[in-house]
């Protein structure tokens, strides 16, 4: 049995820090005898410079046939000013959206050995453990129509349109619940129902929804008040269900509460448990190419991918206490450096990962 | 010269601490000589148990003829499950589109005596000073179409538009880089240009009317990032301006960013500063009737009104430095009661701000 997994580093720190993960996959694969296959591609402005489309049809291809991603991360200024459908974030967009991966988690954990990264007060963080269940092809990410138009007076106006349809929010609320039920049986639903028409059929669906999950508990909150209640009192929270939208902000939030979102991995789900992983941080280009930036959030989207689409739990579980021991040794990349632990770069981090396998 | 004030209790805690900032509204009326009449009305869910009306005309006639409004809170589980139209807030955006009250101020301000109430670390938040410009007539939360429809194969799909037009982009963009010059000449703009084109004329016309205040910096965040941000590193914004739903979801952030949203009030203003002001904090069903809610957000949005709306700044100063003394005595309500401080009620809370008068 070979299963084959795409490697897609994209832009700015992307190809620096998927280079660590990569390493550190087929380490596992050896070690667990995986039969893994890897291969490569070109996503995002990395694709553009090549090719002059953000997601190659060469790509999209490849990503189809293969059982899993890894992705690193794209966009950057160099390529802010094309218009809309050819920047770097469709590429994104478009794997998303081909491949039907509706269903995003992202966690927020909080690391002991890193709690005073955060900027909160260690007794509000300290074993913070959310898990962010974001909708992730539908909502006004993808709403038709959109665009600018030329109203009347002759002034121009921008548009996008936020759509639900039941069967869109049904889909994302199963995954949810299932999520709540493995973890405290407490699943919150944000919207703004009191406002948002589109949201008040999104809380209407959860609630249907709810009277299949007796073991689980239903509450609603609206997203402004879930963006307070985030700050204020995180641990309140385990399971989130939200739009594309609201996810998009919350799940940023929710990750800065720990402080290091350099650690924290995500995966994109369909409804065959193909998937594609990436970190939750972003691209960023004013650190790329200098070795600086933290792979570990990377090499963690790596085990979620063995966890969730490749179903090797077991290699899953060494890659995050390896990632658990380097930490204990001290080692850090420079978003998470403190007093009296040693500063690595990105690849003496991914090294250190291989060594503690 | 005699100007109008029109009180709107509304609901929740709404009565309670809009009854405090009366008295304390009645006092700097006599001590300063301002010439203010006090009209009370109905909203919300107040208005509508009396009128079956969220906004009855007799409230939006007296609001149109005011010179400014103080309100409380609108809202509440009993009016839950009224169709969209009929909901209690559908009365205060009924007030702010009918009044074209588009730039609603939302200051996020730690007091230094509250600094401890604050899930932030000190370092992190003492000094805290943000301004939210939020553009509060359109936007999503206006835009049509929206609604409910039945798609082809008979399930229903929920629909909301995100709109703006280059005249309400510059319109609430020229407040907010007015409101930069003010202050440290720092203005941070957040959009999602790389997702929504609605958000890429917003940061166009930014980008256009900078060239007119060349005085002030202006930057672009995304409003993920931003949400982040501003867990991270708040005091990195001096002045914020968004669209109506990112500002809603930022600014109850960065209000509690502060640990102490019940100290914190606002303004929606339209082009003839005629202004509605309330505190930043909803109708808090939970606590309503006790006499525990905290008056202060309300009596300072008061304070707000006289400088914004009435032009009195020496009577809104005589206001805050009240509130501000209150807090040295070690007064506090149950919100940001902290160990060794002095418990009151709301009715107290008031006194003592009239007696600092
Ligand atoms: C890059 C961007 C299109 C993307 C999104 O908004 O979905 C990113 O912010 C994310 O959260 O994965
Ligand atoms: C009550 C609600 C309609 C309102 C809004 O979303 O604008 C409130 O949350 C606010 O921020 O003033």
């Amino acid at each position: 049995m070979s299963r084959s997994v795409l490697m897609l580093p994209g832009d700015g720190i992307g190809p620096e820090i998927v280079a660590e993960a990569e390493k550190v996959l087929k380490k596992v694969n050896e070690q667990f005898e995986l039969g893994l296959q890897f291969d490569h591609g070109l996503v995002g402005g990395a694709a553009i410079d090549e090719t002059g489309e953000p997601l190659p049809g060469k790509t999209l291809d490849r990503a189809e046939k293969s059982d899993a991603i890894l992705l690193g991360a794209v966009g950057g200024p160099k390529w802010d000013k094309l218009e809309m459908a050819k920047r770097p974030e469709k590429g994104l967009l478009g794997l998303r959206s081909n491949l039907k991966l509706f269903a995003n988690l992202r966690p927020a954990i909080l690391y002991p050995q890193l709690a005073s990264a955060s900027s909160l007060k260690p007794e509000v963080v300290s074993g913070l453990d959310i898990m962010i269940v974001r909708e992730l092809t539908g909502g006004i990410y993808f709403g038709q129509p959109r665009g600018v138009r030329k109203l009347e007076g002759g002034e121009r106006q921008g548009y996008n349109t936020y759509v639900y349809s039941e069967s869109e929010i049904r889909r994302i609320g199963r995954v949810a619940f299932e999520a709540a039920q493995q973890r405290s049986g407490k699943l919150c639903s944000v919207d703004k129902a009191n406002v948002l028409e589109v949201t008040v059929l999104w809380r209407e669906i959860m609630d249907d929804l709810a009277k299949e999950y007796p073991d689980v508990e239903l509450s609603h909150m609206y997203v402004d008040n879930a963006a307070m209640q985030l700050v204020r009192a995180p641990k309140q929270f385990d399971v989130i269900v939200t739009g594309n939208m609201f996810g998009d902000i919350l799940s940023d939030e929710a990750a800065m509460l720990t402080g290091s979102i350099g650690m924290l991995p995500s995966a994109s789900l369909n409804s065959e448990k193909q998937g594609m992983y990436e970190p939750c941080h972003g691209s960023a280009p004013d650190i790329a190419g200098q070795g600086i930036a933290n792979p570990l959030a990377t090499i963690l989207s790596g085990a979620m991918m063995l966890r969730y689409s490749l179903g090797e739990e077991k290699a899953a579980e060494a890659i995050e206490a390896a990632v658990s021991k380097v930490l204990d040794q001290g080692l850090r990349t420079a978003d998470i450096m403190s007093e009296g632990a040693k500063q690595v770069s990105t690849r003496e981090m991914g090294d250190a990962v291989l060594a503690a396998l």
